[in-house]
């Protein structure tokens, strides 16, 4: 029972998430500089989308209606976005890039406690689709354009991290289901933990851009 | 030669007004009072982008490149978004219905001028997807709730035709090929007579609306 509300609250996360990051991604097509640009964004977006449904569909398969189920993470997507609006098309990239980055790694840890089936389809919807690729490389020609950009991405993606990881704590806090797949499977005695293994693999991230914090 | 460079100019304008509207919608999610509603709209702002990607690869297939094809339609498309965002839920609804129909109904008029298989392909795009019917029951069942918001949709639903008209007449009055294709091919002496068609069709929705302007 408590592993199958950690199932639905893990694939409702997920699915507001991906329902978000496509309606904030596409809102994001006002900042590109070029058609091309935007055409990659929407197809990005579209991406999301996708794996909206495949979620949607895997919820409503478990007989659990998705926009029932994804209610109690409103609040906390929703605020991180809100807090966290890019006003050039350098911080769009940089947010898509980290924001994606971190939920997959975060998503990717619970997962492995859910069963095998979950687990997959987690996993598909994860996987990295040539936009971090195209986001990193696009950041990295604007910082050899510009060197003094840096600063301030580097500081905008402090920004990202430290919003993406206090939103999840909120979570973390009001769903008890969450909180004890962590603490019944994870040879971690301190959730904590995880959240330091995030924050790390988000700092090699930032560094592999040119923007050590 | 007159005949495809009409059939590039049709393909990329409708192309980028999926594109443009599979963004604005997206943005609109913003205004949605409900779940349910997001999920709704983010579904049919992804059957533009589908409907985006089919131009697309037909213009490509036709040895152009899509993203230089759209230039020209940039400015057009984009004034009309700029002068018409919704501040409300209704007015975005309004939009959607009043705009996809009526770009619907000028570039069915203007398909018929077109090979077999161009006239197919933008048949398929242009098809009704049911959201038409899902608006139109949102908005009359918001009119009967509030009567008085029928005034200010009717002015809303008015601003968005003479925008559309207007923005369309300036597209017609730079792309040479468009004006052509409709010269020699229009029963119609005069192209007016087609904005008086587009026009009196929009009045018949409308009315049926309840928003007799």
């Amino acid at each position: 029972m408590q592993q199958e509300a950690a199932v639905v609250d893990v694939l409702a996360v997920i699915a507001y998430g991906e329902l978000s990051a496509f309606h904030r991604i596409a809102a994001d097509l006002d900042l590109a500089p070029t058609v091309a640009d935007k055409i990659n964004l929407a197809q990005y977006a579209g991406t999301e989308l996708t794996h909206y449904h495949l979620l949607a569909e895997h919820l409503t398969a478990l007989g659990v209606e998705p926009a029932h189920a994804m209610l109690p993470f409103i609040p906390a997507v929703d605020a991180f976005h809100e807090r966290t609006k890019p006003s050039t098309w350098m911080e769009g990239l940089v947010k898509t890039y980290v924001g994606d980055a971190i939920a997959a790694d975060f998503f990717r840890e619970i997962a492995e406690y859910l069963d095998h089936r979950t687990h997959e389809l987690i996993s598909e919807v994860l996987v990295d689709l040539g936009h971090a690729d195209f986001a990193e490389r696009a950041i990295r020609r604007a910082i050899e354009i510009d060197p003094t950009s840096a600063g301030s991405l580097a500081l905008w993606g402090r920004r990202l991290v430290g919003e993406a990881l206090s939103q999840a704590q909120s979570v973390a806090a009001q769903r008890v289901s969450l909180v004890t797949l962590l603490l019944n499977n994870s040879s971690e005695s301190d959730p904590n933990r995880i959240f330091n293994r995030l924050t790390q693999a988000h700092r090699q991230r930032m560094q592999r851009l040119g923007l050590s914090a």
